[in-house]
């Protein structure tokens, strides 16, 4: 199996692939500075909560080391700069902010450090947010496939794979790992309007590891689940509030209402570092609007009249009681969900 | 205001509308025979049930008139070759058959006419299903809008207005009407994947009458109805069974269940034609599954990866317990709907 590498260090350069490209081109981006980083994440060529965690970190080292490089006075004010720059990419994912805020520690650490070193120590910082965010992803994979039953056909929402992570994926990383063991025996994707991250990317990622699957449009899952055709519904996360609400992608919600009405199991797959812990309720969670060509329009080819307006929400809440479980790096975590997130929370700090 | 004419006999010709090029292109076909017609249905250039079986009944008065033109011996067998013909486009809407079973009636109490005056009975016949259609429609808009609460939003999805009826519509119709009046104040329009309908039709016909309208993905009008920015659901039906089950455009039936959980009125609007009394339940409804390539391309552009699979059925089934109220031309039928339905149908027929 090809390993998929959607951000990676590489001879000082962050390299990512274009994921606005796939699945038509597979084409690979050497970012040279952060403005670069920050515009991909802006156009959703890096996407995936857990990985703008990791592309923001690496950011902040791509800053440094080019502070390094040239020699400016100013190198902190610099990687200031940056992180002020990748911080108001997008609102919603928490993982940008937790990530960025791993690298403020490394400032704060190191304040009387060289350029040199503090450069190093952003890299090395970067690089444990990455591999982190790998090993969270085989702990979710493992328990998360536990708890299928064998022989389920599954429902996922968008991408929330090895495109979206520094790993093999939060919910698809467990749809993958249940296959290989035998549980899954099916995956439905939602094509995920507006910019059909299921279509395009998570059908491509079930086409490299040869496991089966059926696109459908977002407004075919409610029949299916009426039909008994799926078991289970699956996604991933970009926040996660203390009461166990939760912001995903657009769509998610609604989802979470049929399954809820069809009494299936509702699995939401989240590193740990997707809880914020300020966020009392789904309510409090800033939900990033996008432009509304993003749906008036595919591919440069519009859809709608002229003069049409349209609404264009990035993400949506789904309230905690349709939730079935939040499958982390530091467990299962079970209704209810205030308390059972504390703990896991309190026992990841410990 | 414009008139929408979508399909209309001009010159012993049958002149429709070609809704696969709207909104861009604004394109009439003149259908000088019935195979260009039956084609014109299968590939959705004409669409919409009511509309369907306006179209077929003129396309059965398109063939008396052409083996009339023509003087061929066996015109009646022609003639019971078009029906045969329309009869095969599309196996869900039920007005199509009902228009047929009209015009084979037409043949069997015609059956020692000259074809002259057959082929004019035919198409006296087919204005009549056009003309009935259209008054139909108006007394649906007046039923439909008084159920209404002033100041509403509403929802709703694929295009059931002018483009899909011999006249102003159903549950746009009524949408409409309720504008008119003062009632509703926006519309929320789903675009409808895989064929945009919403997008494409019901948007450009908001645009050609000045409703305030907001084009959304399908799956975001969970989230509205959330958030309590919409207050009821209108949708057209491709058939009815007795049991008040509703085959409609795919997607209805998710939207069915948002509705419930919100506690929403959910509204289903269509003409008697559209009730199949032998069909008990909508179990009994054949559900037409269209090309995967409907789902995997927009416009010849390929959304997923190569070979991947697609699932694309046209219709899904909204059991009746979701539905609130069917609105039709005899009146508003509410639970249960069993009941409702026969006596409905019943004081119809006599």
């Amino acid at each position: 199996m090809t390993e998929i590498r959607p951000v990676e260090w590489r001879d000082g350069r962050v390299r990512f692939l274009d994921q606005t490209l796939l699945p038509e081109r597979e084409t690979y981006v050497d970012a040279a500075d952060e403005h670069v980083l920050a515009d991909a994440i802006r156009r959703l060529a890096i996407r995936g909560a857990p990985l703008i965690g990791v592309a923001v970190a690496y950011g902040v080292a791509l800053a440094a080391a080019r502070a390094a490089e040239s020699g400016v006075a100013d190198a902190r004010s610099r990687i200031a700069s940056a992180i002020d720059l990748l911080a108001a990419t997008r609102p919603t994912a928490v993982n940008l902010f937790w990530a960025l805020e791993r690298q403020r520690q490394v400032l704060r650490r190191m304040s009387d450090a060289a350029l040199p070193a503090l450069a190093e120590a952003l890299l090395s910082e970067a690089r444990a947010v990455h591999s982190e965010d790998a090993d969270r992803c085989d702990r979710m994979a493992a328990t998360g496939a536990s708890l299928l039953k064998t022989g389920s056909a599954v429902l996922t929402h968008c991408n929330s794979g090895a495109l979206a992570t520094g790993g093999r994926g939060t919910a698809l990383g467990v749809i993958v790992r249940a296959w290989e063991d035998g549980a899954v025996r099916h995956v439905y994707v939602d094509e995920t309007r507006p910019l059909l991250q299921g279509a395009r990317l998570t059908a491509w990622e079930l086409e490299q590891r040869k496991v089966p699957y059926t696109v459908i449009t977002d407004s075919t899952a409610g029949m299916l689940m009426a039909q008994g055709r799926v078991q289970a519904v699956l996604v991933g996360a970009d926040r996660i509030a203390a009461n166990g609400d939760v912001a995903n992608k657009v769509g998610t919600y609604a989802l979470a209402v049929l399954a809820h009405h069809h009494r299936m199991p509702f699995l939401v797959v989240a590193p740990t570092s997707t809880i914020d812990m300020e966020c009392p309720n789904g309510g409090a969670v800033p939900i990033e609007e996008r432009n509304a060509a993003e749906v008036t329009q595919i591919g440069g080819t519009r859809l709608t009249p002229q003069g049409a307006t349209a609404y264009a929400p990035a993400f949506d809440v789904t309230p905690h009681d349709l939730i079935t479980v939040i499958v982390t790096d530091a467990g299962a975590a079970f209704p209810p969900f205030g308390d059972s997130i504390r703990s896991m929370t309190d026992h990841a700090k410990g």
